[in-house]
């Protein structure tokens, strides 16, 4: 057997070592993969990440941090249809979770960006969320001893940049995986870890086609589609998806595919936000995407093996800020 | 030698354990004691009010936390002159900080909640702030299966109410001390903990009648006192203080003395927040309250000793939130 687990505190992670044996066979068969655990990580980097990632001093208020729509305590979500910003501006769009972000071929809803480095950027300098400028963001970290410290430890430079920032950023998101669900127990052997509800509703995802496009590591995240195949999707949502980004017809109101990792706790659903349960967003789907009409039955059974993919919620100490100094120009929320 | 040094990861706990040397003595004799460690705790119900501290959805609009204006990574503050409240309202009064409130003779700037307990419940049902109703939020709460079976497990009940609730935030909150700050480590009888500017500010704070209201181990919070006792006090403030729960028009103006403990961390400061720095409070402190001008190098010295009042922030692993059910009310943020 070349399977072993290995317990510390509060974590039971689950390592396969080998493809040689039974299990790792049928593991290979599935179209959905286990999410690994981080390998490779530039801690100290990941640390000043994890401060700027919770630093509401990157907005213009002093109240808006990257944590207020992506809140690792709810998923890495805000839990709302549509998020709050600068002065409690209506966001156009749902904010996805940072949960597994790494795993996307591209970032926010119409994959506007490469990576997760071009998207920290953007919520900073948007006049309706964080409402800043990146300039500005800059002169406010410059002026922290503390972060003028960490930096130059990270960077090696004593002169902050946006670049440096969202680069920190961006390695902190990518620690944010949650392996260990109990899916991907069943998935690396372990076949207890399901039941026959769950079991039934992950045959029902596949042989329906859910699988089409929920697939691979992120059970999404890595394809554009659109919203609305067998009947169009009714919504006051402005969101043109994917033809903003490439100016083509027919990529309007294409999306990117959204993870189901963690679904359970990523609530509401869809660009808009419109379903508010698991039931309605898998009506919703079996109906405009697949014309499918799933029965209540079906459902819950779909739904049972949704909550499955709930994994290890990324665990860590809150991040105490560094203080700003007497020369830090102040937020103007008002 | 009675004193003993306790080395574990990340902290060090320095506890005296007699009082019959020299150390001990000095320490009395101080108008300023130590901070005490949090030594009796019901962990299970601090843990609950952790969740709920931290959790936006005892907010009408789902976004706003105790967390958003008592802020734990920032000094339990939102570090803004007033705060922000649901839909972007502008609050009336600094945000005063969370740490060390359990040692406060009463709770908010006029004292109008006798602990904080009955703080806790305060500000969610304030339109200006969470904008929410005991009720409401209630509902919430008693929807979300993970919070009924905690509750439960903390108070032996099926059934959520608003008493549990607050009593459970409040018993997160009074373990939000900071002890072993390096003045309190000179307390406890380490000389070498201070620099002699630092100790030289010490001395005038006291010898200058700042001690007179900035006294016991919270360095203030155990007396109202009028804002403007020399001259007066130039604000465009409507808060009235004290007055506003007395009647009393001899207490208009008059309000708690804050902590001065992790006062590094709690900027800008008085109830108006329109001290931004720590050289400026001094200086209006010094002219209106105790008719004294105080030099920029005496102000530099004072400063000195004020940053010295900052102790280890609470360490705790971020909390994640049970999520909500199919039934949770959906919140309504605009």
């Amino acid at each position: 057997m070349k399977h072993k687990t290995l317990t510390t505190i509060g974590c039971t992670l689950a390592i396969t070592t080998g493809m040689s044996t039974a299990w790792s066979d049928s593991h290979a068969k599935e179209p959905i993969q286990p999410i690994a655990p981080v390998k490779v990580i530039n801690l100290a980097m990941a640390e000043l990440g994890k401060k700027l990632f919770f630093d509401p001093r990157l907005s213009k208020s002093g109240f808006i941090s990257c944590n207020s729509c992506h809140n690792l305590s709810m998923g890495g979500t805000d839990n709302l249809k549509t998020s709050i910003g600068h002065k409690w501006n209506q966001g156009p769009i749902n904010s996805p979770t940072v949960l597994n972000s790494s795993l996307s071929l591209a970032q926010f809803w119409d994959g506007r960006a490469k990576d997760l480095k071009e998207q920290a950027g953007g919520p900073i300098a948007n006049p309706g969320e964080m409402g800043f400028t990146h300039e500005l963001a800059v002169d406010v970290l410059q002026s922290i001893p503390g972060y003028v410290v960490e930096y130059k430890q990270v960077f090696g430079s004593n002169k902050i940049d946006i670049d440096g920032v969202t680069t920190a950023i961006a390695a902190f998101e990518e620690t944010l995986v949650t392996p260990n669900s109990r899916f991907d127990q069943w998935l690396l052997g372990n076949k207890n870890a399901l039941r026959n509800d769950e079991l039934a509703g992950y045959a029902l995802f596949k042989q329906s086609g859910c699988i089409a496009c929920h697939n691979g590591p992120a059970v999404g995240g890595a394809s554009y589609q659109k919203m609305g195949v067998v009947a169009p999707y009714k919504t006051a949502s402005k969101a043109e998806g994917r033809s903003a980004v490439t100016g083509k017809d027919a990529d309007r109101f294409k999306f990117k595919v959204p993870t189901l990792r963690n679904v359970e706790l990523t609530y509401p659903y869809f660009h808009d936000g419109e379903a508010a349960t698991l039931m309605e967003a898998v009506d919703v789907m079996g109906r405009l995407q697949l014309g499918k009409t799933f029965t209540n039955e079906e459902k819950t059974k779909i739904v049972a093996f949704l909550k499955t993919l709930t994994g290890e919620q990324p665990s860590f100490l809150l991040p105490i800020l560094p203080p700003s100094s007497d020369t830090t120009p102040r937020p103007v929320p008002f």
